[in-house]
């Protein structure tokens, strides 16, 4: 059975495999004060040349996320969003449940523009009765998007000058980020999400790890305590050096701005046989997932050689499904796909 | 000045200040024990043909709305409202606050309809990741609506049948259920909602009350310790007769089924005044209040001598505003405001 | 049957009750903004010296408790409350449900010491494992505390050095503020209140209003956009100035400090009383609140003539009693009490 | 240096590694739907004899026990824990950030008895006001305890007891249960726990896997749409098989019942050589935690050599420190030990 449903369905990359086996028969200082740990966090704050940056490894995207929201905003702050967000949709409402709403705006090929975001705020603060209602105190958005799209430099530069109009936080979810950083059309660094952002994450699980995420505060003195709240979240791993083990790996000669390239080519080849072939692409992104509209028949008849995500229906009779590449997909794997279109 | 701005600037009605006057020197039992209470439990029970149904007398709207939500939702479900619902909109996200989702869907004059929520729940256990969203679990409507619209008995025994189906609960916000009561239309009881929700309310801060709203739970069953849940929420009076003896005189006679009356008769004269005078009502509903499309000059020319209550911009020139009456608007009182259309 | 169960038994003081009679007819403007809140706040902030003071009208002391505890507190720290505080034992949980931790220590006759509270702070961050910890943030204490006792100018201060030291915040509950203000031994007035304290609030309830508690904060840059989180809690009046007027009625004429002399006059005649017939009395308080230990065979042939408030077993055979006086106690309701022991 | 500060120091059991090392290139079903994670949760049942038991592969001790409180109790109850217990101080207050109040009781050894849950219960419910007051939910308790004493069978009955005849609900926080199943006088098999407990988990961290605590329901009615509350919670792994092939590999041959055999040998060892050379030990427990009064010069002078916990001050003069074992420390490590006391 060809698995092209998600980036997360493989075991960790070689590299990584070999980086854990190699901590066998060793000890390690608990909590994340790690020597791996350490090692990853300093590799990371050159990276994004953001020497003070506080960094917590934390173990899913979904995590993430919900401690962000926890720490960057107040009570009486949410989350604008995407209408397509991963906060708004798949996270079983672990936004909410931290005591936050999710204010969603419609998105424009994945992403929230700066013109709506402005907006947005215009119009709350022009209602006579916003005391009444949910400030808004951050953009949630993601890199790539959960179209595969990406923000340009520019783009981000001007949701950085709403946010400081308006006092809004700025927080990118990357847990594709390695993708988006290997994509051709990219133009934003990890140190221009540094500068820019109030916190942002660089996503491991779908970029080689089998688990982490590398949580990023550049300025800390936002973030008190951080620790502390994520123990407080469960989010604290006793043996933190599992992830600090992988991401010391996956940042060792940044492994990490190019584990995702090969990834991005099967799937720009996919992209560009699907379209020759004729198939409806809704959306046409530079990364790593492919969005194909298909009769329900064709997908009902894929089904036993073929495993990839459902997306939504398509009208009655179609379905929009995601293909997606990582890492390791070969050329032969997807001569093997494109062989059943 | 003129204020039509809403149904809640008024002191009580006289029949229960007096009631509130004839305590003078006396003591009651705290917390909601006293005879004032109980009397006035027992003639909502009687009322809505309930015999059973628990009952707490709370302080305002949003306390009863989110108290309602935290005892009827379990974690991992949300609550379905109109995208014009108050909870959705004007309670400074205090749904969320509790830890539970607002699911919007689009409203019909103000209305959720069964045909939609129905739809929802279909393409949600449709999806193959809805085990990953928050599930739906409860509807949330308002009678009257936020429009002044009304749910008719079969409006509301469908909306009941999908909740059977789909396992949702059905809560019915009563900030203004006396002016539902009393209008013309109207053929849902007190006993018609104690028979298809789980839990509604009688306001009374809009309805001739200081403060106090009547939170109902017909099959107490389903709510376990609800007083502990009322003081965990900070929303136990320790002097709980003093909502409870408006109450009592509020069910004395029925007199809640007939103090919206005259509010509703005013309100159809005005509607049907601007109407003759050309005037644009985007809503124009059976209960107390009126929706008019105002040239932006004229509601600044107005600005002076009458309140009304900015609802939304329409367009760029012209607002739409919201004119409130209630159970002591005179008749010399609607002259003057048409007086100035 | 007597009545000397608890303070917030009665009908309001006559003047607030005139006061409330007054409003008849009249509108208001909602949510506090209204005239009668608006000179109430300005007397509050003239009685404390608090020019810039913000303060809130709520309904109820856990509501007040809670809210505070919200806005004061960082996710990762709890509130420091004496083993017997109100917050500890009998709020249903209300702070752990705003997700912080009470952290008890012992009292000493009521009241936490400076010394107690010190010490905890030193050993808290004296232990290598603190991070992992909740951290002190807040103090909470009752003025007069729940046995009825009083702190002192000097416990006060020296509770503030604590907190200046270890960046706790100062929290003072005052439901019953007006006995202690009251009391012959006191020398802590309201203007120290807001110099040393976050917050506090001069509670109505208890006090002679029906309902309200005025929530202080002199310094509210603390506390950004507290109207958007009282809403978010369902704590703000739709008709704010049900509270507002009372608390103007208070406030006038500084009626609040003279409101509980004559029940605090009363207490201590219960009290010398009870002393002489040879009572055992396990706290002897100078405000309107008397603990006496009763066998239980006295207590049980009390039951039909007299009710107060259970307070603990004392053994297997005696039990604590309450017995609480509030400001409308009379001479003769005193001697009907004492002809009982 | 030397390493006894714990027993989450060290990679994982070479099983383990072993079997982490052959994931390398396959691909797994995402979220726990994996043949790995399927084929550990039956090997649990069987072993459990629970064969309708509901098994979540979490990541960490604090997360598996916020989950349990979330899901256990309802929102007016409170757990019952020992004031030693990790839930009631080192985890940063996770259970009141979910809204829940720790009921602490004074230990015994280590151990909560049901005799004094009991009376607590009884007390309460005899307290007439308990109605305004945290409801006692469940019984949090952990085997081995934080002491590394062990509940016997007949306690654990006794506890499960009063369980039904106060309808509380029995979760057993199993962080180190490998040890306890190890232990010599351990007469508790994991049936046992499944048959007594509502829920419960097999620790992985601290038992030779890098991570992944094995939570258990035995009956699964009880905690509806776990998964989805699992996602809300930010605790779902995307590569879940990364803790199902662990869990897998230790229930394979019973692997976990064996694994801290030698851990609990070697802490035999130490506790007698301790004793022989006249150290105080506090407790004395029979699994891998030993526990040591020191003088603080000692310990001063140990610092360059060993690493141990800090646990607590024992007088001015003197700290108690733990020293723990685990399944790979050797009897070379231990003689090395024992040469610097």
């Amino acid at each position: 059975m060809l698995d092209f449903s998600s980036d997360y369905t493989r075991s960790a990359h070689p590299a990584l495999l070999e980086a854990i086996a190699q901590t066998a028969g060793r000890q390690y200082l608990p909590y994340g004060a790690d020597v791996c740990s350490e090692r990853a966090r300093a590799r990371i704050r050159d990276l994004c040349d953001a020497p003070n940056a506080e960094i917590h490894f934390l173990t899913g995207g979904t995590q993430t996320n919900l401690l962000a929201t926890a720490v960057l905003l107040r009570s009486f702050e949410g989350v604008i969003a995407a209408d397509t967000g991963h906060v708004a949709l798949h996270e079983a409402g672990a936004i909410e449940h931290t005591g936050h709403k999710v204010l969603t705006l419609p998105h424009e090929n994945g992403k929230l523009t700066a013109a709506a975001v402005s907006q947005y705020c215009e119009n709350f603060y022009n209602d006579e009765n916003h005391d009444h209602m949910v400030f808004p105190g951050m953009i949630y958005l993601s890199q790539p998007t959960e179209y595969g799209t990406l923000y340009s430099l520019s783009d981000l530069q001007a949701l950085r000058r709403v946010c400081d109009q308006y006092k809004l936080r700025l927080y990118v979810d990357g847990a594709r980020l390695a993708y988006a950083l290997a994509a051709d059309e990219n133009d934003v660094s990890p140190a221009d999400l540094a500068a820019l952002c109030d916190a942002f994450y660089f996503g491991g699980t779908k970029c080689g790890a089998f688990c982490g995420e590398a949580f990023v505060v550049p300025d800390p003195t936002k973030t008190p305590q951080l620790f502390t709240v994520v123990k407080q979240h469960g989010a604290l791993l006793a043996k933190g050096f599992l992830a600090g083990v992988q991401f010391d790996r996956l940042m060792e000669d940044r492994l990490y701005l190019s584990v995702g390239r090969s990834a991005v080519q099967q799937a720009n080849r996919i992209r560009s046989c699907l379209q020759e072939k004729g198939y409806l692409q809704p959306v046409v992104a530079p990364t790593n997932q492919i969005f194909v509209s298909l009769e329900n028949d064709k997908l009902a008849s894929l089904k036993e050689k073929l495993r990839v995500s459902f997306w939504e229906p398509d009208g009655d009779s179609r379905t929009v499904v995601r293909i997606a590449t990582d890492w390791a997909t070969t050329g032969a794997d997807v001569d093997a796909l494109l062989a059943l279109f």
